[in-house]
């Protein structure tokens, strides 16, 4: 049986909660967070606390905290020589505390309340200073998921840096689509199955096999008709670099 | 039965194709395309030819054909006044030749050779001069799709321009993140899992409520990092842009 603490109660943390709980093997002895009302949220049978100084013993100490408070929260933790990891895509495993033995957990997913996420599919990114906290993250990670990779902290970096691409510059792209349908008075339900395809097909082409389209084509003509079309619009100029792009990739060779 | 002549071989004849082959009350009575080569990877049942002079006699005249050549290839049709209808997103219908009767038959997905498509689930858009000519496009597009709606080409011209960008823009996000993963010799499988509930969180969120990440949340410090580690890659740019794009979004009311 692994013990955990969880440390926080937002979206990874609450996210944790409830995959840790329902996971034979594993046991969340105890959550705390600074603020009793966003602990009330999680499940009733769970230990939960507001102070410091009632935290339970446990094997690993988590800490779902936002990225700026991590370090000196690390340092504020009453018991030393404990495995303590954070769960941060872009802070080092070395912001942690030198008080106790550090570690990362990191879940490659982006997280949303009232989103059910499948654990099994998330890669998990895994860190530590001492061979046996690593192993110990590793057999935690493998009991809710199926890819456990262990990746530095520079790795994690890049890692985040090509994860924000992937999903917050394209769930940006998306609200794009959907402010132009709106201007034309069309659904933006219209776009969702193409959205789905073209996240899919990655699966087995790789984005330079499945890029399609007027630019990767030099199809100078509905690029201009298109341009002309945002003429008056805030993302031209995010079609003309997006399109100026894809035409160099696609180029290379000229 | 609807009979049906298709004029290409590319992605969307071949995809269109082989859902009409397989639809009851639909037949493909031939298949144009002025090179034999590309004809022969379509299914051995069907009819195909290479001369014009031969097309057979058919209730609609498809031509899924690339964008530049449609309206000189509808000007080249040997017959008159009857229902030719082209594919694409961004040819206006009134491209087509005043020799026959107008419309279009855009199915808004991204084709590509080797890959399946369930068409029950893509948009079909419907256009078309004369009423009867319309009712018979939607009940041909009923056949193969849940989703037939009636747009002129104007609003289909935005429809597209937003396809491209869901759709060929965010493919190239998806590239660049593959780039940075590549160049830190990191698997571009670790992406997928998130790649996919981006796509598959707006099915119940809006892109808006749907984004989180550094840029919404005003996360100076970790958008410093992030610009920091591209310093010497051509992305730097992007990342600049696309952040600051969505700074403004999300700080729209200070």
């Amino acid at each position: 049986m692994i013990k955990i603490v969880l440390f926080g109660a937002g979206n990874v943390a609450s996210h944790l909660c409830t995959v840790f709980e329902k996971t034979s093997g594993i046991e969340v002895v105890q959550v705390y967070n600074r603020n009793l009302n966003s602990l009330s949220e999680l499940p009733k049978n769970i230990n939960k606390t507001t102070f410091l100084s009632e935290i339970k013993d446990a094997d690993i100490y988590i800490i779902a905290l936002p990225d700026d408070v991590i370090s000196d929260f690390s340092e504020s933790l009453p018991f030393k020589n404990k495995l303590v990891v954070h769960t941060s895509g872009s802070v080092a495993m070395e912001a942690l505390s030198d008080n106790n033995r550090k570690g990362v957990f990191y879940p490659l997913q982006s997280f949303s309340k009232n989103r059910a996420i499948d654990f099994s599919e998330i890669p998990i990114c895994v860190e530590a200073s001492v061979t046996s906290d690593l192993i110990l993250l590793n057999e935690l990670g493998n009991k809710i998921s199926n890819t456990i990779t262990e990746i530095s902290s520079e790795e994690r970096k890049k890692l985040h840096l090509s994860a924000v691409i992937v999903n917050n510059f394209v769930n940006y792209l998306y609200q794009v689509g959907s402010d132009l349908l709106s201007e034309a008075s069309l659904s933006f339900d219209l776009l969702k199955p193409l959205i789905k395809e073209t996240a899919l097909k990655i699966e087995n082409l790789t984005p330079f096999e499945a890029q399609t389209g007027p630019a990767k084509r030099n199809d100078k003509k509905t690029i201009e008709k298109q341009l002309h079309l945002l003429k008056d619009s805030p993302h031209q100029k995010l079609y003309a670099e997006m399109t100026e792009a894809i035409l160099r990739e696609y180029n290379k060779d000229n």
